[in-house]
């Protein structure tokens, strides 16, 4: 595909880098006395600056959500198939603002950042980061770029984890979260794949203990299996049946260690890709974002008491065959929003594809997102 | 538990040592001279020898089935609450029999045995095997034993799979199949797991291409990882809820890597356990025998036309959380027995367990198999 010659593509964008003096105090207590967060704008600011829209990523995306890189076309926005001119997020109408989040491997300051203590690479002294932190940090690019209140906050996965905690710590300053592909907390089935994650990083002779960049290596045969385990957890049993199922690679068995189904074709090759391009120590923290993230803890478990302070309306999508998190989990936020009466908007999207869906072009689901950016729109218009 | 003094156990046991001297041809077309295979028996046989049981071993199993050592009480049988006497499985009627299949690590030749061309551990050169290869070697060592025909050949998991296949291979040699928690062949995301598992030992830096031994080193941490992993799949989402949760190890989060939720500490404490005893090229080939085993596929895929030798009569037995063999797995294996109308019971047991429920003692189904087994025994005396 020539994305240069798309009409619905944003073109050709280039990253931005916002610097932060004012020093972070994370969750976990420590602090940051300065960093740096990449970030990507599409679509014009209005006159009002009423219209932006935050795009938060997920586990291995980055601030590059739509377009392309003028010297690497082929490098595609993560999520080019949903933002766009004239696609359901419409950036003829609104801007559309993606962020690397603090911690990250593309750009913003974390664990392979230079650490001004010592001037080598932070690595496993690099702070563990939380969904609240990566949300603070993204109120203070709000700041800087003079945008008091989001139109909406939008995403994925984690992402919707971060859209669900804006509406809590920052109740005034979104109207809209959208919700998409969410768990209110990861289950202790998601904790364990995780945790099976983390060993295979951790306990890669490679790794140094976190402080592998010194060491001139990167822990890559962990982060292979890191990145196959949680690759099964993104599709549906029935999407790998029907893409793979049990077809052989070489037509026949050979009774070796090496490939011998499509499957384990295809996961190696998703864990080489992606040990080339990511940042273990960066993995490593993502995880335990995730791990952490649950608003209902401080509340004796009480989701409903947790989401009181949202104000915002709500679009919250599931699809059917997510095992990650199943559709059951939106639910629980559902139940929670309807406890404190807000306007919430819910869709079950059948879909085969399990918890990677939210990324795909589904047109039902697509359907329902540009609908619900419709609304909004006319409420900005209004 | 004392269980010297248990009336329902079989006692103190002892392994024993059958040798095989006739040349095995195995389905990768490797051949082994000559091979040993440990195995245990309790209860005692009839004089028309009607009335042997076959009991197979899944995954990390072994031969060492029900009662314990003189020497080591602890080490009871992995399936004890369900064989002995007064048992659903009764050794006052029975007399049963476990294996450890060859290419074990508890005794039978495998990867970790000498390799009699070169005086040496076998290690990566020890052939492949599957389902079918340890069927026929679970036969010969029936023919020394004098056993021409089971009255049953139990398994659950991965010994279902050798139950099935002994009604392919033997069928005149079985009067019952009891197929428990079994699946006609593994789905893509099965292998996805298993090859992941695989992945994390192959690229342990101990492993040295699978001829670790020489190395006096073991890849420990590629079967902690691998071992995690297949114990997620064990259990159910639900399962992992209950026992676990989001509960914390220290009553607060501590922003390390160290263990922070309960479900991390069992797992590594499973990890560190199952890493200490099981050899991992033994672990590599069973996963792989696992992959392979599919009767259909000499069918076209046909599972009714490859079951059509069978003549046994059969009990299958699901559990209605089993993720990694679900209950609808069990059902294509019913279909294909009443299209060659055979004589099946089929149970669904509500079962909050998952795939591991098969080895747990669960009233509903232990009522279940002991009435099967009365029905065997009826027809034993009959």
């Amino acid at each position: 595909m020539d994305n240069t010659a798309d009409p619905h593509s944003v073109g050709a964008v280039t990253p931005r880098l916002a610097k932060f003096t004012e020093p972070l105090v994370l969750a976990s207590g420590a602090t940051l006395a300065g960093y740096e967060l990449a970030f990507e704008t599409y679509g014009t600011l209005n006159a009002d600056k009423s219209n932006a829209v935050l795009v938060c990523h997920a586990l291995n995306a980055s601030h590059h959500v739509a377009g392309y890189y003028a010297d690497d076309p082929k490098n595609v926005g993560w999520w080019d198939n949903l933002i766009g001119p004239g696609k359901p997020l419409d950036t003829n109408r609104f801007c559309v603002i993606g962020v690397n989040n603090l911690g990250g491997c593309f750009g913003s300051t974390g664990p392979s950042s230079p650490n001004p203590a010592t001037g080598k690479p932070w690595g496993a002294d690099f702070p563990l980061v939380t969904v609240e932190d990566w949300v603070t940090t993204q109120a203070r690019l709000a700041d800087q770029l003079g945008i008091r209140r989001f139109a909406a906050v939008l995403g994925g996965s984690l992402g919707a984890m971060q859209a669900l905690s804006w509406t809590i710590q920052y109740p005034e300053r979104l109207g809209h979260a959208l919700v998409i592909a969410c768990a209110p907390n990861l289950s202790a089935q998601n904790i364990a794949f995780n945790e099976v994650a983390r060993q295979a990083i951790i306990t890669d002779p490679d790794f140094h203990g976190g402080h592998y960049y010194e060491h001139n290596t990167r822990p890559t045969r962990g982060l292979r299996v890191a990145r196959m385990v949680g690759h099964i957890t993104y599709l549906s049993d029935d999407e790998m049946a029907s893409k793979f199922g049990r077809q052989l690679r070489h037509g026949k068995l050979n009774y070796s260690f090496g490939v011998e189904f499509e499957i384990e074709s295809y996961l190696r090759h998703q864990a080489d890709k992606f040990s080339d391009y990511f940042d273990a120590n960066t993995y490593l923290r993502i995880t335990k974002a995730l791990d952490y993230f649950d608003p209902a803890a401080a509340h004796g478990g009480n989701l409903s008491l947790a989401l009181e302070p949202a104000t915002a309306s709500f679009l919250v999508v599931s699809f059917t065959t997510d095992w990650r998190f199943s559709p059951e989990r939106s639910r629980e936020i559902i139940k929670a929003l309807l406890d404190n009466r807000r306007d919430v908007t819910y869709a079950e999207i059948e879909a085969p594809h399990g918890h990677d869906a939210f990324l795909l072009d589904d047109a039902r689901y697509h359907r329902l997102v540009a609908a619900y950016f419709e609304r909004i729109a006319a409420g900005l218009t209004a």
